[in-house]
Parts: C-alpha cells; sequence; structure tokens
C-alpha cells in the first residue's frame, strides 16, 4: 500500500531532507530539520502523489487516505499536547502548498484553521488573551473563506473599514476584543448571505476543504502560466503541509523575525537579521512597525531575550554547516520558546556569493568545486558593473529589455554627437535614440547608458553595449521620442533634454530623476574564485572584440583569445569613413581599388595593436560582413551633404543609394556574397591581416596565427572560392614580407544550410564558429530588429520559453548547431569548433555547448568571467 | 590487358550503342550504326578511360595504346581500300571528342588530317580536284594550328583576306587551286616564324598530336565550367573518335545535309530536312548557299539523286525504329553513295513531342510508358503559351529572368491604372515596372506580359503572372525606368510610352518592337497523352488558386484541388481594400472588429465560389501570412490620399504606417505572429471559410472539407494556440449553421526550425504543406527580392548550379523537407502532406516530392500538366 502522508514531529519523523519530489521542497526541510532535532511545530506532508492522483481522478482522494490523515493528526495531538477541535485546549493548524521547486505566491494557504465560536474561547481562556483569539478567528474566516469558499474579498474589507469608521480608529491593532467579536458575526452572516449556508464550524470539514483547495489551487490559471514560463512539469504536482500553529503574538515573551546565516549584501560572517515582538510573521514583512536588528544594540533581541537568542545561533550555525551553504530562517518566539518555521537556501548578493564561498572554503564546510557551484553567474554579473543601491526610492517610468546589465544615471541627450559634446564637458549623459546604428558609437561611449525605443536583445545598441560593459535598456516602445521638440513622452510623463534619468540595464528598467547607485568592486576573493574556476572547465572562453581596448579589457578578464573581431566596425572610424564610402561609391573595379588602398593601412594598424593585445592567443578576425549600404547615409539631408563633400552630384548620389536598397537588408547582399562578387575587398582585408602578423612576427617573441573568417557561407562553393582568393593573397604577403606565419582559414556556420551541409563546408574550413545570432534569425525565421512587436509577447505568453536571442533554442537552433558540429567533424577530425553569437555568453547555452563538444565560447569582455564559471559549472554538472 | 581501342567498320564493330560511358555518346552512336549495318565511315574511338589515364599520369598514355591504335589503323585502311601517309591513295581522319554527354563546342576536332606536300598531290589527283585537296590541306594547316599548336588564329586570317585582296575578290570559293597553293605555303611560313619549327608533314605524329590535343581540352577552363554548371564529374572524361574522312564537296556526285525523321515543329511523319550539293557539312550551317528540301520541289535530293534519297529514306526509317524516337541525322553523299555522320534524338517543339509521342504508340513503336517518358515536362510548357515565332526577326534590347513562360506583344505603359484604361480601349500593353506590389494586379490582369527591373523568380511578378499564366520577364536590371518622363532606357536605347515591345518568358529576353508570335492550340493529341500520363503517376497535383476564375482554369488543367490559396490576395480588391485598412488602423479591438465585420461576408462568398468550382476536391486556405504594412500606401502622396478618404490626420496615419515599418518585413510580424498578436483577424477568416462551408453544404451533394491552414509556425506553441482558437471558431459556427462539416487544421512547414520539430508540430498537425519559398529563404539567408544582386552571378559561375527559388535545392532545403516529412510522419502516420511553394511545379523538384514520399504537389494553374507529368515520369523513372 503506497503511503501518502508523512509525520514530522520531535518523536517520530518520516520524511528526510532528500525526498523533495515526494514531500515538495518545504516538507522535505521540515522534516530534515526534526531530524536534526531542531524545534519545529510538528505536522505531517501530504505528497505529491496525491496531487498526481487527485488531478487524474476528477479531484477525488485515494481511498486510504482519510485514514492516514486521522492516524497522524492523532500524533500531531500527542505531540503538541492539544486536541483538533476541543473547546478548551484547542490544536490549531497552518495548510500550505510546497512543490518540488518554490513557486512563490503562485499557491494557497489557510492560517488558524480550527477555531470556531467554542475553541476561539477556549483559546482566549487559554490564552488569557481574547483579543489575540478573537483577531485569529476574525483572520481565518477571512482567509478560508477567500481561499476556500471563493467568497469576494471585498465583503470583509468593508466591514472592517466601517467598523474602524464607526470608532474613528485607523489602525487594525486599535481594534478591542469586543469591535473583533462584532467583526466576526458579521463576516459570518456575510458569508451566509453570499453562499446562502452559514460558515462550516467543523474543525475536519475546514481541514479537508483547505486540502483539496491547495491541491486545486496547482491548477489555477497563474500556477499553469507560471510552469508554463519557468518550465516546471505540470505532472510534478505540490504536496500539502499541515502544521500546528505556533504564535509571536501572544504577548511580549512572544516575537517573530527573519534572519540570513551571513550578511547577504557583504557576505560578511555575522548572524544578520530582522525581529519583532509580539507579532506575526506578516507583520515583519507589512512595515506597520519597524522591525529591530538580531545584534548589536539595546533593543536587539541578543539584549532582549537572550536565551532565545542563543538558541537560535546555535540552531543556524547548525543548518549552515548542515546544508553548507547560507540560509534565510524564519522564526517563532512563542512565550520565549524558539520554533523554526522555515529554512531555505538564502539570497545574497554577487559580492556576497564571492565572498561566502570562499571563506566556506577555507571554514571547511565547502570543497573548492562545491564552492564553484555556489556562485551563480548572474552573481558575476553584478560584480561587474555597477548597481541601483537596493535601499534607494525607485519611480519606474517604463520596462523595455534588458540589453546590458548595470546601472547608469545622466542627463538625457538625444544624439550623438550631443552626447559628446556634453561628456567632453563634464555632464554624465544618458543616451537615448530611437535605435542605434553604428553612426552612434561615439555617442554610447561618451554616454552612460543607452536607452532605445526599438530593437531586441541583440539590437546593435544591446550588443553593442555589453560589449563596451555599458548599461543599455533597449526595445523600451513605451518610450515616444520627440526628436523635434528634444523630449520623450511615457504615458503622461514628458522627460526632456537634460532631465536627469536612470537606468536599471540589469531589469530593463528606466527610473525617473537621479536614483544613487553601487560602485562594484573586484576583491581579492573574486580572484582567488576565479582560479578555482579555471581549474574545472574544459571549454575555452575567447572574447568578441573589435578593438585593442576592447581586447586589453578581456584580456584582463581572462579571455584567451578573441574568436570575434568583426573588421566593419573599424569601418566607421571618422578617419575612415570617407575612404570607405569612396569605395562604394566607385565606378569599376580600379577606382574600387584605389579606395581600399587608403583603407589598408588603417586596418593593418588596427589588427597589429589587436595581436599585440592578445600577445600570442588566437585571434579570428572576419572579414567584412554588413550590406555596403550601411556606410551610406540614409536621410536626404546627410545624403546632400556627403555629396557636397566628396563633389559628386546629390542626384548621383541618391541614385546609388537607391540602388544599394534592399527590402530585407538581414537576407540581402552582405557576407562571404560581397566577397564574391568584389573579390578586391576581401583581398585588401586578408592583405592587411597578413601584413599585419608578418610585420608584427619580426619584433615580437609570441607566436601569430590569424584565423581569417569567412562569414554567411550557405553553399560550400562560396567557401571554396573565398579560400582560393585568401590563400592566394596571404602566400603573396608571406613571399613578399619573406617570413613564415601560419595561418587558418574557416568560416561562420551562420545559416542553417550551412549546418546542414557541413560536411561540404568542413572539407574547406579549419575551423567553424556557430554565428548564433543570425543562425537564430533564419532558423526561427525572426529579424532581430523587428522582432519586439511580437517577441515580448511571446515570452510572456509562455508561446516561447525565453527570448531566443538571449538563451539559445536547444530544440531547433541547437539542432542545427548539433549537426554542424557532428557534420564537420566526421570529415575533419581535428576541425577547431567555437560559438561567437551572442549566446556565448549566457549560461544556458554555454552548458549546451560543453554537452555538445565545442572547443570555445567566444563572448563580449564583461561576460568572460561569467562564461569561464558556466563552462566550469557546466563539466561539473557533467561529471557529477 | 584492359582494352583501350574499339573499332568500327563494315565486317568488325567491338563496341555497341549501350557503353556511352566508356566510348561516349558519339562513339556508342557510331558503332550502334555500324552494327546495323548502315554505311558509317570506319574509324576508332579511344575510351574514356584512357581520358582518365592521361589526367592522373602528368599526359602519359597507358603503354599497350599505341600498339592497340596501330592495329586499329591497319583495320581502317583495310576497310576504307586507302592507306595512311600513303602518296597516292592517302587516308585522311577526323578526330574528334565524345564524352558520355554531349558538351556542345567545349572540346577540339581536327579534320582533314593524314596530309601534307606529298599526300595532298595523291588527293589532288585521285579525286582530280586539285583544288578540293589544297582547300582542305589549307583547311588541315589552319585548324591544327590552332587546336594542336595553339599558334594565333589571326595570323591565317590574314593571310586569306590578303589574298582574296590582291585578287580583288570576296568569296572563299573564288580562290582558284593555285591560290590555295600560295596560301598553304605561306601558312607553313606563319607556323615556322611562331614557334621556329616547321608544321608537322609526318600523319602518324599528327593524329598523336591531335588525340593528346582532345584529351587535354578536357580540360580547359570553358570545358570545367561548363561541366562545373551542368553538374557533369570531371572524372567522366571523354572518348576520342577518330574517323576516316568522307568529301561531300569533290563535285555534283556529292552532296552533304541534315534532317529530321520527322518535322521537328508539327510532329507530321515526314523525312524532313536540307542538303547542298557539291558542299561540306559547314556550308549548311554557314548559311552561304541556300539548302535545299529533302522532298518536294524540282530540286529536293529525291528528284535530284533519286537512289541516295532512297537509301536515306531507308537508313532514317531503320533508325527511327531502332532508337524508337525522331532522329537528327547528318549525312554525306561521296560519289554518289550515302555515308551516316551521326545520328541524334532529335529536337522538337512541344506540339511536336506530343504528337510524336501519340502517334508512334499507335504505330507500335512505342508502349504508352514509353510515350509518357519522351515528352518533357518543358514540352508542355510551350503548348500552353503563345510563342514567338522561331522564324522572325529579334533584336533583343535586354536580358532579364525567365519568371513566367510565353510571348507577349504590346505597347509600353508604366502603371498599373494606365495598363487598365488602355486595355478598356482595346489597347494591348506591357506593364513596365520597378517591381510590382499587390496594388498592381489589375494592371498585371490588363497587360499582355510584364517587365520589371527588381525582383527574382519567386518575386511578387514573377509568382502573380505565373498564376495567371501571363508572360514575365522579371530582375531585369539593365532597364532603368524613368517615371517622371515615362520612358525606360536600356543602354544608348530609349523606349518611351506607348512604343512597342515583345517580351519572351521563356527566355527572359525583352525585344524590340512587334515580333510575331504562335498561339498554342491544345489538340485531342495532347488529351490523350495526359489520359496516359495519369495512369502512372502516384503524386496528387493541386493548384495554387486565389481566386474563381483561377480555380476554373486549374480544373480544366487537371487540378485535383487546391494547395494554397492566398487569402491575401482577396483583400486588395478596391472594393474591401478600405475595409481592409480601417481593420489595420483600428487604435483597438473592437475598432477592429467592426472593420473586420465588414470584409467577413466578402470573404465568405469568394469561399463558396472557390469551393463550388472545386467541386469536393479539398481546397486548403491559408490564412493571412504578410505583414499588415503591405495593406496600406507607402509614399507620403497617397498616405495624405487615404488620410483624406478615411478622415484621419495625415500625422496620425503617417505615424501608424512609420510604426508598422521593419527593417526586414520578410522575417517580421507576420504569419500566424499576426493571428497570435490579433487573434480576431484569424477568427474572422476562419468564420468566413466554415460559414461557407455550412451554407453551401446544404445546396451543393458534393463534400465540402475545408482545409485551415496556419502560417509560418516554428515552435509547436504557436500552432497549438492557433489550433484551440480555429477549432472553437469551427465549432461554434457548425453549431449555429446546425451542420456537420469535416474540417482539418495543419500548417505550413516554411521555416527551418518548423522542419527541425516537425515531430512536436506534427503532434498538433492535421497536414503539413512545405512551403518551400520561404524555407528557400531562411535556409540560404536569401531574400528573393533582394537576391538579383548577386544570384544570377552566383548561377553564372557555378557557385549554385542553379536559382534555388526556381529548382528545389535538394542538399539543403531538401534536406529539411526530408528531415519534416519523416519527423512529421513518425508521430502521425496518416499525416497528409504536401508542398505549395513554386517548385510545386518545378520537375526535378515534384520528381524529389515523389522520392520523399508526400502524397501532393500543387503549383499555378497553367503549370498543373506539366507537374502531371513530371510526377508521372518520377514515377516510371523509380520503377525503372
Amino acid at each position: 500500500m503506497t503511503k501518502f502522508v508523512y509525520f514530522f514531529g520531535a518523536n517520530k519523523t518520516e520524511g528526510t531532507g532528500k525526498m523533495k519530489e515526494l514531500l515538495g521542497g518545504k516538507g522535505a526541510g521540515l522534516a530534515e530539520m526534526t531530524s536534526l532535532g531542531i524545534p519545529v511545530p510538528a505536522g505531517f506532508t501530504i505528497t505529491t502523489e496525491v496531487c498526481t492522483y487527485f488531478n487524474e481522478n476528477k479531484n477525488t482522494y485515494p481511498t486510504t487516505l482519510e485514514d492516514e490523515v486521522s492516524k497522524v493528526l492523532k500524533l500531531l495531538e500527542e505531540a503538541m499536547g492539544t486536541k483538533f477541535g476541543d473547546a478548551s485546549n484547542p490544536l490549531l493548524l497552518s495548510v500550505r502548498s510546497g512543490a518540488r521547486v518554490s513557486m512563490p505566491g503562485m499557491m494557497d494557504t489557510v492560517l488558524n484553521l480550527g477555531l470556531n465560536d467554542e475553541t476561539v474561547e477556549g483559546l482566549a481562556k487559554k490564552t488569557g488573551n481574547p483579543r489575540f483569539a478573537y483577531d485569529s478567528y476574525r483572520r481565518f474566516i477571512q482567509m478560508f473563506s477567500d481561499v476556500v469558499l471563493d467568497v469576494d474579498h471585498a465583503h470583509f474589507e468593508k466591514i472592517l473599514e466601517n467598523k474602524k469608521a464607526s470608532k474613528n480608529i485607523h489602525l487594525d491593532t486599535d481594534l478591542t476584543s469586543d469591535d473583533l467579536k462584532d467583526i466576526v458575526v458579521q463576516y459570518k452572516e456575510a458569508v451566509k448571505k453570499a453562499l446562502g449556508k452559514d460558515f462550516p464550524s467543523d474543525p475536519k470539514h475546514q481541514l479537508w476543504e483547505s486540502i483539496t483547495a491547495v491541491f486545486r489551487s496547482w491548477n489555477t490559471r497563474r500556477a499553469v502560466d507560471y510552469r508554463k514560463i519557468n518550465q516546471i512539469p505540470d505532472n510534478w504536482g505540490t504536496a500539502v503541509n499541515v502544521q500546528a500553529m505556533v504564535f509571536g503574538n501572544m504577548g511580549n515573551d512572544c516575537a517573530t523575525g527573519v534572519a540570513f546565516t551571513r550578511d547577504p549584501s557583504t557576505g560578511e560572517k555575522k548572524f544578520f537579521g530582522e525581529y519583532l515582538v509580539n507579532a506575526q510573521g506578516e507583520d515583519v514583512v507589512a512595515g506597520i512597525r519597524t522591525p529591530l536588528p538580531m545584534s548589536d544594540g539595546s533593543e536587539s533581541l541578543e539584549k532582549i531575550m537572550p536565551p532565545a537568542y542563543k538558541t537560535l545561533l546555535e540552531i543556524q550555525d547548525l543548518l549552515e554547516r548542515h546544508y553548507k551553504d547560507m540560509q534565510d530562517i524564519e522564526f517563532t518566539i512563542q512565550n520565549n520558546k524558539v520554533w523554526m518555521l522555515q529554512t531555505r537556501s538564502g539570497k545574497r548578493t554577487g559580492t556576497a556569493a564571492v565572498r561566502i564561498a570562499v571563506e566556506m572554503v577555507k571554514e571547511g564546510i565547502l570543497t573548492q568545486k562545491e564552492a564553484v557551484m555556489r556562485v551563480s553567474p548572474s552573481h558575476l554579473d553584478q560584480i561587474l558593473h555597477p548597481t541601483l543601491d537596493p535601499k534607494a526610492k525607485k519611480e519606474v517610468l517604463a520596462k523595455g529589455l534588458p540589453a546590458s546589465p548595470g546601472a547608469a544615471v545622466g542627463r538625457v541627450v538625444f544624439s550623438a554627437d550631443e552626447a559628446q559634446e556634453w561628456a567632453e564637458r563634464g555632464e554624465k549623459v544618458i543616451l537615448v535614440r530611437q535605435e542605434t546604428s553604428p553612426e552612434d558609437i561615439h555617442g554610447m561611449h561618451a554616454a552612460e547608458g543607452v536607452l532605445t525605443a526599438r530593437g531586441g536583445m541583440t539590437s546593435h545598441a544591446a550588443v553593442v553595449a555589453r560589449g563596451m560593459g555599458k548599461c543599455c535598456v533597449s526595445g523600451c516602445g513605451d518610450i515616444l521620442i520627440d526628436h523635434e521638440k528634444e523630449l520623450f513622452r511615457v504615458g503622461e510623463h514628458t522627460i526632456k533634454k537634460g532631465e536627469w534619468l536612470t537606468l536599471d540595464g540589469t531589469l530593463g528598467e528606466v527610473l525617473d530623476g537621479k536614483v544613487p547607485t553601487v560602485q562594484p568592486e573586484l576583491t581579492g576573493d573574486f580572484g582567488e574564485f576565479m582560479k578555482w574556476v579555471d581549474q574545472y572547465r574544459r571549454l575555452k572562453v575567447r572574447t568578441n572584440a573589435d578593438t585593442p581596448h576592447d581586447s586589453k579589457i578581456a584580456r584582463q578578464f581572462g579571455a584567451e583569445g578573441i574568436g570575434l573581431c568583426r573588421t566593419e566596425h573599424m569601418f566607421f572610424e571618422p578617419d575612415r569613413i570617407d575612404a570607405v564610402r569612396e569605395m562604394i561609391l566607385a565606378n569599376n573595379r580600379s577606382e574600387r581599388e584605389k579606395a581600399l588602398t587608403k583603407i589598408l593601412p588603417m586596418q593593418k594598424g588596427d589588427f597589429k595593436s589587436i595581436f599585440r593585445e592578445m600577445k600570442g592567443f588566437p585571434v579570428t578576425i572576419r572579414l567584412l560582413d554588413p550590406p555596403l549600404h550601411e556606410f551610406l547615409p540614409h536621410t536626404d539631408e546627410e545624403i546632400k551633404e556627403l555629396a557636397k563633400k566628396i563633389g559628386v552630384s546629390h542626384e548621383k548620389l541618391k541614385a546609388k543609394t537607391d540602388s544599394l536598397h534592399e527590402m530585407n537588408p538581414m537576407l540581402g547582399h552582405r557576407g562571404c556574397r560581397l566577397g564574391i562578387t568584389f573579390p578586391e575587398i576581401y583581398q585588401m582585408q586578408v592583405r592587411a591581416i597578413m601584413e599585419a602578423a608578418c610585420e608584427l612576427a619580426k619584433d615580437e617573441d609570441f607566436k601569430i596565427i590569424p584565423e581569417i573568417m569567412i562569414p554567411l557561407v550557405g553553399h560550400v562553393n562560396e567557401l571554396k572560392r573565398m579560400r582560393d582568393d585568401t590563400e592566394q593573397v596571404c602566400k603573396q604577403v608571406i613571399e613578399e614580407k619573406k617570413c613564415s606565419i601560419e595561418y587558418l582559414i574557416g568560416t561562420m556556420i551562420e545559416l542553417p544550410r550551412a549546418a546542414l551541409t557541413a560536411d561540404q563546408i568542413g572539407k574547406q574550413a579549419d575551423f567553424f564558429s556557430f554565428g548564433t545570432n543570425d543562425l537564430t534569425q533564419t532558423t526561427f525565421g525572426f529579424s532581430r530588429d523587428d522582432a519586439g512587436k511580437f517577441l515580448p509577447f511571446y515570452v510572456d505568453k509562455g508561446i516561447l520559453p525565453c527570448d531566443p536571442f538571449t538563451s539559445l533554442d536547444q530544440d531547433g537552433v541547437g539542432a542545427l548547431v548539433k549537426m554542424g558540429f557532428e557534420k564537420g567533424r566526421s570529415v575533419k577530425e581535428k576541425l577547431k569548433v567555437g560559438i561567437c553569437g551572442e549566446h556565448g555568453g549566457d549560461p544556458a547555452s554555454i552548458e549546451f555547448c560543453h554537452k555538445t563538444g565545442l572547443d570555445y565560447v567566444s563572448c563580449s569582455p564583461y561576460r568572460v568571467p561569467i562564461a569561464r564559471l558556466a563552462a566550469a559549472q557546466a563539466t561539473l554538472k557533467q561529471n557529477a
């Protein structure tokens, strides 16, 4: 016979902390604490199997359940020395849900269960506190009616308000026990009026109705949606925990509080928390009275109730050592006796997470491996960027996408030029744009943070800001920019140029005014922790860097090479854009070559500096990728200006820009399609790379192996042709410079067709780099520039589990990555394979890359430590 | 020991017609004719294996080859009664290439080989025709020098020209034998001057040099490119045919000619051809003298050389019965003796192909199955469209893409409205546009043909024109349209509005003026032939039709249902576009629903008519697919006009159209993404479909099963959501109308992700329809609107074997189709699967669909017969 109910109490505990699947997280925790000899109000857990049975059998229970519950109820009465439904010495119960993983606020709870007109009197007598007894009764009726009987909350609110108004008082606490008695009467009348029958007075009946209500709450709309979004299977079910009530509000020898075993902000080893004398748990949260500190100061628990404090100190130490992690605990002190209601792993800041992990190793609580698993990648993300002061008041104006983490405060400007001017005269600015383009880079550099109205997680603004480690909120559709009037509107609110604005790039929030921020600080703990991390990972971590500056930062963060150097970002520098435009507007090959000759030395210089920063680490350079029209002006105004500057007629320039216009530039004339139709462009770039490498090789003592990457290959013949061209130039340069440089020629795998035919393409490639941004676009048919119109809705409604531009879609895009990897390796055993899409910095995607067998991931400089950690965790998880 | 040389001659023939791989097409044909007892100048074939050896062994030969050639040369001398290199009775040879498949003009030929200063005299004496002998000698030196010695052609041209100038004559034929003798002397001097050595006089040496030159020509640039483009493996190699020369130019008892065993234009059973007395083969082609007919008239071969004619008549009959196909033959009559030089299957018009196939069955030459294989899909294409009169003079102005076959003649107009106006007053017009959009449909209807400057084989113009069976040349980048001046330019040429223009949609040519056309005529033969076709195919053939008119045409062509009915094409009708725009511009759901209510009855009416035309055949209706901005005006002018019309401010309308603008609309807010974000649109469409079906079911006696198709599904959750919505509306309507209609709900598979996860999606679908247009776009990352900038170059250079929008890319897109099909069927055995991209009308793609196992293909009405034939041929090929 299946056992459906597990008891926990001082003398007997049937469950253990390992039984989370059967007892849920809460139930397992209560059983575990009880087993450790920690004082926990006795109770029992009805298993998740009952929930499954209930759902599959038209909301009925296994036949043996009632009997099992009766038996444990007896055990419970014995343990607590009270009796359920007894008029003089009543046992009161709480009924709570508890799934395998926490689903905060999603399911129902009933407290103070077991009260009726008789037991309430017994409670009043026993406690000598009728006010307490009737207040509990009132709360019970209200909660039970709401959760179980589905009677509208508003009825009760109104009765309470009327009572207070009639007595001219404002706080619930000013109500007397007589007031509360009267309210109870009115509450019961309200229930009868709403349902046509009396409020149930039989405690057993109350209990079963509550259990059923909790099980039923597993399938409420919000719980179902929550599970869909968080990918929690529907068939896991919830357990139900029935537990004896204890009270922190029965007098001045009572208290309630929450505490952490270490400081969750700094990680300092210190018992840290807050409590209230003569109060219930919800009072601490409600903020009506100001909670007091656990230790320190004359009003601390340490001073006020020394024995209870001592007990708590022992318990928290025991729990932390037992769980090998910082704990977040809830306790109640009833008549000087300590009762533990909950223990769970405590949430902490990034700084605290690293410090706790490092110190716990030193204290002998954790091994280094365990410590590596205890810090999450998002903790590191916090450490690397400024954050909003958690204590500060915030007024959220609008929400966009959390495009690049961190916080930024500055005065609003609407153009890149202005951002630069203001910054030069010492102002902090936030650059607000409809969307950014490569022409805005100098403004982004100058700004503290960037806010765009359009564009997704891999829009230009998002990618560039992440690369700069700069805070960015993108795709904030709520803001309406009026460029003419130099302001933007959010609903009724108007923000003018020069006004202060704060961005939270981690949450995607736009905040009014100046919100104080906290600057990150990389401590010695961080360095030590990262050393441990690097012991365990198999994946190499490279960076996406286009400039010597970015390369330097990435090296400081531990990047082991460059996985993606986008040559075109260099084209926008003010001193070279003219030559680039001259090249694009050339009428024939010889004019084009003339312009390219001007660009060659500049590109060579860039490559030299990057090779120097990378000191022998591999550098993958992608040849020109974007369509040429990206480098030309777009508005009529700008075209006129350029026409004047370069001395051609406005008509001719307009005709040229028109002829380059594309309906779907993402699927247009770009990548190797440019290299094939204008071979001289790629030839110039290859020459610049190889000349840089050869010239540098003579002066430096590290080895330089350029990896030349051909973008947007879809058919093996494209790569074959480009490879032939590239090799020819490489050989020429090597001969001219009389040096012996090794080089690799490889390709991006960023089109479905490339992955599907990777066995053909692999024969022509020395390496593959998965460009998962573009691959996601084509696999889903989503333009990252346009998906803002439906993608947030998709994620919100659980149609997609997450934004596939943020975390790799493993079923679809991932299937292509796997296929491409396996097909490539099937023809070339030593094919070097990496990933250089934005997913290279996303922990879940990194784990996927690890499992698939890739050699490296590449991500923006500020995500390098995160990628290192995620790579180590992926290895440890796999080996666990 | 491998045999490398195969002899053919009256007494001994070593090869057969089946040995094409070893002997090449020409060699196998010559052996076969010889075996049949047909007079063929004796000769031998050096096998393709020698070519492979030659290429793999640094241009050397197998050691045994020379000996083998010596032996067959003796046989050859015996057979011809002449001797190679003999001064009095010389044997002259031709050396020709001959690969497995014909590669016309790609490789080298040497004629009249064996002549030198002695043998030429022998030839002159033997024939009594010194002029003939020296002309042959001159031609030999010229040809050998060009092909073997690589001496510039121009030297010889100049000598010849000077000679003619000095004698003041214009034609080569006016040169005397003395003139030619002198030319020979000068030719040899020129060779000596160019090479520093004498022209080789040893016939053996001449022979081996020529053989080597032919083998070497397998690897010339043009031959390699040709093979790449035509996907002929490099390792097939060519054979070399060495054959005794015969001469049609030795006197008036000599002749040469080409003929067909049936009339290649009409298919009539009649020996049909041309000949010239006392001439060489090249004279017939050169057009200096007018060739004479084979029979009919006083100068016919029948009248002039009755015995030779009789022999030819017997031979052609024998060949046709032997090869079971109409033959294209070449013959030479030397001193009244008939020699056959070539026989091959003859090219023919579509009309002729069908007539020949049908009549050959009736004559007992072919079985019905064989007849079905003898007509190519492109033959049917010709029959279904007007064609240019092959005899007409053509001046090609420009070349574009052959977007929709047929020919059209009309006066140029530049707008759809004008096309309609002009057509209404009885003018024939050609609509010339930069590109077309759905707003141009009425103009396309009115025009004879459509010419666009932009857009590929699946651009709007191409797809719509094919649907209408109307001639279209698209993506003709050479034409520069000046809308203001109402003209277009092609190079120096200007075509103004109202001027006549001719289009050849089959070749993609734009022709100046009025070129006469030939109207197609569907004969009884066609009907009979198509009946045979339908016996053999497994694939069903449906049509892509959006209107009752198209549906009717498709039914007449034998369509077995509609595979794709694009509901949005109906939205552009002038009487409903206003309601559609009102729907798009609605500020909220209720306004949108109000507008949708206006559209509902119109859509319902359309569906009713289409169901009626289809009389019980299945009809797949795709819900709204394009992004909403496609229905709004684009230019400022048009926006102003619309604003006035619908009474909103210009600013508001502009803001709305701006907000709908997309960077990459192909990857944007369209397909089911619209259905999900604006569910009321799809709900209206489903209601219209179901109401139409229910109402019609009451009056008609055929069964209606609507197949409702959700477009652009990438994730199973999208389909699940849309399926729920759709089912709800279907059930509602069925209840309201109190009828019992079955319906299917399925999806397009047109995104890589849909194919990759088809096992998930298949569970939610009753059918799949592969949308290979979009699937090709995303798999390759090619926008069909923009690919014109590089795709023609790709095809031209052999980077891609063909335009993947025309013929399915089997390695890439095909891999996804196969995967989607197999994954879909793996979860639903009876899943109905078809294809509705443009590839559904392409024979190679249809064969792929057959092999993959699909249930049906769907194509534009005018391609239905072609698809039926291709489907039958695919089955027959597979079973062969």
